[in-house]
């Protein structure tokens, strides 16, 4: 990983001006958005030309594209967005199309901490992380044989919402299973999903305080996925199944939803551990994450992922949440992250939220 | 219940400051937000400690917090809540939390009509209220041997969305029923689920226009229940049933809804019918209370429940609704409630909302 | 269809002034509010006596109501309504109630090209149109034999979300189909539903050009539907149907949604391919129409139907949406509207976007 000090030289030459830069994909509608909102120049990059459905959104509109033949060619092109005064706000589809690997080595002032990556894109690091912070997640199991009650059954090769399927007991494991392939098998909680957005500020005063800086809640979705979420019209999983239709979890879309505010105590309490957690064991995950949960009928949060970033499922929430709305007004996940930067700039802790 | 007297003489110890207070969990986040917008001082009564997730919500912290031991103590310390001015909002986890007959008793101003309790948490008479008022309901099944379509069966200790099922038929009846335990049954109407958010206004001029002040409509959630919203994904609720995973009906969240343009007389005409039968058998439900229907594949509403007070559902509409925005910009339920009690406040109306 | 000339000539009896008459259902709520916010008076056209819902949203109800007897009645007053300077919004029930060719005849201005009906209401002419855009819409199966994947089986008769079957195979379809119906039969596409709320402004300068003015994109929803988006709680639909319970799937409200910002230009690109083909084919659909698509775990869009005219879904963002919010403040598709009608009398293109 590219280190902190050269990262600090960067953002020395930047003076006093900063532009905030994303890939044009994922959530970058609002980091825009928010980023003017706030002050900041934008940068979007994006492959071969411009995306035109900026055009249809022009307070989202980048003020300048910036553009590659390819994602791995933006490595080759930091010093240019270095002139610019770039800093970059990684996003899911930004580090998907970089590669991890190389968005570690970006030399480029990034806002968050690139150290999450390690934890989070390891699943046996990631699940490390968040049982060591107290969280409860559902069980793994090694042995199919031990098969006692409905499992997630997700290959290891499995990408972008395919080869993941739900069984009920071994029979139909091994009825389902595809022998020559690698997997892992996890308790299928049911209950009802919630995706809660956090903000972790290290350098707000005041509001819910951790060890260091502040948590905030910002709005919650559910993630719509093909064919899942389609797939109970058709009145019959099984049959489908038997004309060669299978469930898959595409992500295509995102509803909005608020949380029973009785269990808000224990959402912040797992946000809260998370971040005190990430602090200890790499320097802590800066700005919006969100943690992935079923909420069981015994009102307990079972978290199936994090993810240590802004998610998709804040594009709900351009104009504010209800949750955010009772922090400021207006109040965007992406406005939040360039609000960060323009705070930690006026105190000086700049490289407080970046890497 | 507490004479109304006891609750003009208490009230006119206030003099010309009113403070609101409530129960912080339920809906208290928009209560408070709705009574500072209101102009009103705010206390929280909470248990033992002041919760901290309102310190992320600057807006929605009250301005004091009201600690007790349990809820029971609150009425030991009405005297210490009248000293500063307080009216209680109740909302359902106050109620359920004290207990329907100490709320009855609480030594305080609260908002509404008190002795609705009484209607409402009878489930008979709670039928006898809305069937008299011409709503139509799902029917009633004295013998388990006459069920001859879907039934919801609820057994009398039901309580938090447990202790239901839905049975097909009478054989599917006896294979679930648990054979110790009373149970009631009621017509299991298919469609789609709406809770409608109306007010109640005994001190409004203007508007949709009842014998007494006016009826307004908020706007419209859905409940998001764990575990019956999530266990279409699992593919078959009769293989769950059978790895000992029976559905379940604990609220865990809320969605926002619109109701087809076309409804609307409909649903004003039940709010209306539903207020005007209050007037009469009970001198009125005074406030926000919501509907909670069916909408069936022939369009007419099945109603299978009220709720007398604020429901958790209008936390999605913090900032407003499709419904409210055309009525008043950022008006949620809760400052609705704040206003109605400023506005009876101008008017020298004060009892004509409180009780 | 009335021709051109003699709207031309109906409006320069208006001089200056405009009212926008609609009739009180579907979308009128935000169709009134919109045209106020943008300085027109309003004309709510009511059955009987004016609708008392109105009395509950201020902001919605319309200036003045014209009350007829019946929806035909309409087209023996066109004279009285142009007195008043009338220019009517069109929307669903609007056209369903008075008759796609009475709609036709409608001796006064209306908003949009009237000429969209003949090629959206033949389920023909709609597939010709779309398909000769370039857009993947549903295969049509001519003989029930040739089922080899579900299919939705759709009955000539059918209407209001009555007269559909999904079935899964040949013996399925036998078993469910009455034989003495017509019916046509198309794939059955399993997946995510997106009903896109698209704008297309012919006298726009900006924003996401098209051969000639612009195309928007304002918000997204998914119709909820009756009773088939209720029937996965009872755990089987096949169950169900022995009860004599059938899904159908009548609209009874909406829940809004984004759609993965991975998707937007495919969005843009089908509703851009479906504009400038009715350009080619009848002059041009002017102002909002919906693309109603299935997005499949490829994540391709399969368009099933278009609604050239404000569709009822648009209900949910009356005060703006995650899409419109970064066009401008609260932009409902109703207002939208009402700005272009604005926009077009400023730039003397009044019949640019009335016909």
């Amino acid at each position: 990983m590219i280190p902190k000090e050269r990262i600090a030289e960067i953002l020395g030459s930047y003076e006093d001006s900063i532009s905030i830069a994303t890939v044009c994909s994922h959530s970058s509608l609002q980091i825009f958005d928010g980023a003017r909102k706030e002050g900041f120049k934008t940068i979007g990059i994006a492959i071969g030309k411009p995306p035109r459905y900026y055009d249809a959104f022009p307070k989202a509109k980048p003020d300048e594209f910036f553009i590659v033949d390819s994602y791995p060619q933006i490595l080759e092109k930091t010093s240019e967005l270095a002139e610019k005064n770039a800093v970059v706000i990684p996003h899911g589809s930004f580090v998907e199309y970089l590669g991890a690997q190389r968005f570690l080595e970006l030399d480029l002032p990034t806002f968050g901490n690139r150290r999450v990556l390690e934890w989070e894109s390891d699943r046996d690091k990631e699940r490390e992380w968040l049982t060591s912070a107290g969280l409860s997640m559902p069980k793994e199991i090694d042995n199919p044989e031990n098969i006692d009650s409905p499992v997630l059954v997700k290959y290891h090769g499995a990408k972008g919402g395919r080869g993941f399927f739900i069984a009920k007991d071994y029979e139909d494991f091994k009825a389902k299973a595809d022998s020559g392939e690698k997997y892992s098998i996890q308790e299928y909680i049911v209950g009802t999903r919630y995706y809660m957005h956090y903000f972790y500020s290290p350098v707000t005063d005041g509001g819910y305080r951790l060890s260091k800086g502040c948590l905030e809640f910002l709005s919650i979705d559910r993630r719509d996925e093909s064919n899942i979420d389609g797939l109970y019209r058709t009145g019959s999983q099984e049959e489908m199944r038997k004309m060669g239709i299978d469930p898959t979890f595409v992500v295509t879309g995102n509803i909005p939803l608020v949380l029973r505010e009785s269990l808000l105590p224990k959402a912040f309490d797992i946000g809260e551990k998370t971040v005190e957690k990430s602090l200890e064991l790499f320097g802590g995950m800066i700005g919006p994450f969100s943690l992935e949960a079923i909420v069981t009928d015994d009102l307990e949060f079972k978290v199936f992922e994090i993810s240590a970033r802004i998610v998709a499922g804040t594009n709900l929430f351009i104009s504010g949440s209800p949750y955010a709305d009772l922090l400021d007004e207006k109040m965007s996940t992406g406005r939040r992250i360039a609000r960060e930067i323009r705070i930690a700039k006026e105190k000086n802790l700049l490289m407080e939220v970046l890497s």
